[in-house]
């Protein structure tokens, strides 16, 4: 069976700063993974597993730079090498277990889920605004949802969604039928809607009034820019501008933007973990300005995920039945389709390498 | 595989009192539907799925007579025809989904699962003493047992379990040992059974108490009749009388009689819907004695909900042993055989229009 | 595929003190039981499934030396004969049921899931200290293990795990290193490990403190000797002595010994039954030692329970790697191989009756 998810690419394994000196386990693409840093600081990823008796290394203890196991002491470090064994001097052979390339950046931790010899840090997806003096950051949580993380992304790049799924947050009456427009350019996929002249969204209206802006009486033009980076992330460019001072043509001025940056990492074929954060260029030190927004985005995600697991839902309960697309599935559709060239690709490449070795052996 | 049920004929798929402006997800026969009114009232079943990415419906909203999904908005008439698809003007072939033939009759709202050419209202079996001035119905809410749809079935058909699963209820010692008589006549299928000049049940004293026949100090003549309606409905004739009063010769003036209608509609192989009526002809007025005889059967129901679920596990971890027959299952092996005749009676069917499809096509 | 138990045994089903005149429900093998007591108090244990419906026997009523069923009251004698059907005077072919041989001795009741004929009770094995005036048993409650019971038989036949899973209890620092020796005698494997002049084990300076031996405020010497009586039990000979004191020439007066007998049944192939007893020679009327042993042992199975769950599910979400075996393993090792001779040996001689069955025919 053809796997649904890309393997070689580094994947949000965790936000930076959930990963520390506590064994933290957590499965990536059906492998279980141990999460943790050195003395040093720095993260590693290894195999969550105990060579001997298979107890997940993570209900173990962490030993300096080593994974102690919890059962019988088998010490690993952190390239996965079994380095102790209690009661004997020799290591047995096959005692060594898996590990993980692992890069911090963004403010996330990534691990590379597929052939380590191709894991090069320059392919980590650029996310500047994470770690830019002009812009202030929110890093959120780790959350989990039951679907498959490509009802995620269809989620992600369609902005239509918004005025059904997130009412009383993102939504605005009679927004609907504003189009959207869907393009591609090589694997990056971009949705774009301009809604001009429209009451402000309820999370808008409670952000503005806590920055310099202060409340928006006046309809704005509001802007929803999806962008797509195979196979995983979504940066979503939003905002909203009192009408008519041309924010369509690049003027930002006069109302505020935000961005948000969402990963998603497939756990299993039905279930993922959802990654995210959220920057913003002005009213950098305002707490409040940080909670509410952390706050009111989060109450938006648990409506996401409540909608994408009944889509799961639904999907299991009716195999032989086909879904119908429409109009909004635009980017989502274009988006799946580069996933799926690229698990074509990794599925030759693998092909070519299985024929390479039988040739050699010949 | 041939199925466990019969799928042309009417199930009951709610009371009445439970179908409203909310929309109301419920599974029969493995298929998931969505029930609501009309702002005229008429009921309304709808297949339980957007068309679209498959979200279940009665996560979304009712917006006049239309089904809105959740998601994306698009809307579902009553005939199941998608009337609006938000951001484009057309509708995309296949966006329909499925109705399902429906209506209303004795306090319960009915369903047709099978060949909706084939629903006549006029195959909705009787339940007249639900709608007649000299019976007060009381129509319970609906219940769910972890159990095939025919163990309750059989359950209703015998009853000698009376006395082992309803010791405080509707049970009196030492009558285990006298007989049942089972009948058939067509379809239709009788167990009958007499207890004369006995001391009364629990729940019978207590209703007794709270009429104008006072508390029964003396024994009784009881009845127990159970009527089975193909394929799911059981009518049970229950009552006592004084003793040697005549209520074996129809003469039920000394006592008292109740009807209860009770319909099975399997949600799964392995689960099932139970609905239930209780009608009485005297003390119409009186609340205490509604709320007693409400509150003492749900009681009762529930001891048969507990031994269903267990014969349904015993059952699961036995797959290879065969039940043994006994004398009490007269009744319910005649309401199988008939329930069996009339599932094979619809592969026939579905076979010969098979044929005559394909001889059309030669 | 071959089963992972030896069926020809006496199990034990519960400690004598769990079984009584309430019906109590346990699977052993795969098969559902229920025992109870004769009103003699003899224990007994029967099919746990009504052969009628299939109702487990356990949701039933205990009438004198019967077993009646919660359904239709139908009745089973102690040899698993039906007795009496409810409404009729014959038996129906079929209807009788499973008995098993079962046995009380050493404060356990045992049960023969095998061929019955084969079930004598010279087989139980010896548990004398169980039953002997110079000691005093403590018989703990049954515990529950969701996992393979050769798990846990792997658990108690290794002294090692002690320093990493008892940290708080068993455990004492800087032990781990210290080896044990395994060998094997005819079905008997014994794994023996001797820790001398160390500090006392947190656990044995609670007891000690409880007896005449007061606290051990210097060194101790310290044994743990297990020994595996196939297929299913290990008794444990431990203690400590005050250092240098002749303990490992046999010279136990400076310190203190408990035994524990430790006896595993398997349910599935993947839960099991935990019984056991520690038994001391001394301060014997000490309740306040006795509740102290118990309560640290407890905790301790608790530890070794979370440990072999997590052992389970890591074999189980892991099905196509092997475990790699170091060298504490050396008296699980020899125990399995023990367990795995006699279950070739049962599938044999099933085979060779086969055989002989077929012979006869032609």
């Amino acid at each position: 069976m053809t796997e649904t998810w890309v393997r070689n690419c580094w994947y949000v394994a965790a936000p930076a700063h959930e990963i520390g000196r506590e064994l933290l386990a957590r499965t990536f693409l059906n492998t279980p993974v141990v999460l943790f840093r050195r003395e040093d600081g720095t993260a590693v990823a290894l195999e969550d597993r105990c060579s001997h008796r298979f107890l997940p290394l993570s209900k173990g203890f962490l030993v300096g730079d080593r994974v102690q196991c919890g059962y019988h002491g088998m010490e690993f470090g952190c390239d996965g090498a079994c380095e102790h064994v209690p009661g004997q001097k020799s290591i047995p052979p096959g005692a060594d277990i898996k590990s993980f390339p692992i890069a911090e950046k963004w403010q996330f931790v990534w691990i590379w889920m597929g052939d380590a010899e191709l894991a090069d840090e320059d392919l980590i997806p650029d996310i500047p605004r994470n770690d830019h003096p002009d812009w202030t950051p929110i890093v959120g949580d780790t959350l989990y949802i039951r679907g498959d993380y490509r009802l995620f992304l269809d989620n992600l790049m369609d902005p239509s969604h918004v005025s059904f799924v997130h009412r009383t947050t993102l939504g605005t009456d009679d927004v609907a039928e504003i189009p959207q427009i869907a393009s591609q350019d090589g694997d990056v996929v971009k949705v774009t809607r301009w809604i001009l002249d429209r009451p402000v969204a309820p999370v808008y209206a409670k952000v503005s009034k806590l920055t310099r802006f202060g409340e928006f009486k006046d309809n704005v033009d509001r802007w929803q820019i999806m962008t797509f980076t195979a196979p995983h992330m979504v940066e979503v460019d939003m905002g909203s501008c009192l009408a008519g001072t041309g924010a369509l043509d690049g003027d930002r001025s006069q109302g505020f933007e935000l961005y948000s940056y969402n990963l998603i990492t497939p756990e299993t074929e039905k279930t993922s973990w959802y990654f995210w954060s959220h920057t913003r260029p002005f009213a950098h030190d305002n707490q409040e300005l940080t909670d509410t927004i952390r706050a009111n985005f989060i109450e938006a995600f648990m409506e996401d995920i409540d909608v994408i697991e009944g889509v799961q839902a639904g999907l299991d309960r009716h195999p032989h039945l086909t879904p119908v697309n429409i109009g909004v599935d635009g980017g989502a559709i274009r988006a799946r389709r580069v996933i799926g060239k690229m698990i074509a690709e990794e599925e030759d490449l693998i092909a070519e390498q299985d024929a390479a070795q039988v040739h050699a052996a010949e």
